[in-house]
């Protein structure tokens, strides 16, 4: 299990998000965000020149690996949000990411001493090498010397 | 459809959100973010009192009627993220959301005037009143009068 302790500013993680195929930009669209640019590829294609995914499903492709690989071992308390969250640039059918995780600052509560607010980056890019996504993202982790596990 | 045109800084709009089951909080978990306290209910008890939904599950579904009730009949050109997005309080299985969004502002581009940039803030209370979610979301609209469908 990693704490609080386990991060410092500068380091970067990196991860790889899977491609999504044009169904299931169509099968997530219709469940969560069903606009024509997600679910129709022609009137995609007049303003985007493809269909382009919804920015919820490229959001959780992103995290997924985040999640699945890096933040089931920390002593993670809870996400708090995002801060400046964006999509830089449509992602289009089969394009895998390349996410960058960069801890900007590692910060102990004043009030709680069990606890603290990790600061990260999150980035991704497309196989071109543009960054489509970007996100600073603060979370709360339990610090190590509290830990009676 | 709706344009640019038919926002006003001040129009509020109301929406409610699906309330989550346990089991639906555990299965989007497995997927998406598979953390303790999205997955084991005696671990969740012990940090926040029970089960809590994964924060992007609780976007989502605060989302989702927004998304489904509202931006599909919007000349939508792409959301471009969120700033200040905050998971302020615990989501709890079986608690729907009543859901506002406010527009803050109406921006008609300066150098593309097919176009201009609606920014609003969606919060979500809980049944007890309490604000579970916040975030102010800018997204980039179609103007009226270049509409050439």
């Amino acid at each position: 299990m990693r704490y609080l302790e386990d991060f410092a500013p500068g380091q970067v993680y990196h991860f790889r998000s899977a491609p999504m195929s044009a169904a299931s930009i169509k099968a997530f669209a219709k469940e969560w965000d069903p606009q024509r640019l997600h679910t129709d590829e022609d009137y995609a294609a007049t303003i985007h020149g493809s269909l382009i995914a919804s920015g919820f499903q490229t959001m959780l492709e992103v995290f997924k690996p985040v999640m699945t690989e890096m933040m089931v071992d920390v002593a993670n308390i809870g996400g708090m949000g995002f801060d400046k969250l964006r999509w830089l640039r449509p992602v289009r059918p089969n394009e895998p990411l390349d996410v960058d995780m960069t801890v900007n600052s590692v910060t102990p509560s004043k009030s709680k001493p069990d606890r603290g607010i990790l600061h990260y980056t999150l980035s991704a890019k497309n196989p071109k090498g543009e960054i489509v996504f970007s996100t600073d993202t603060p979370v709360m982790i339990q610090r190590k010397q509290n830990d009676t596990d």
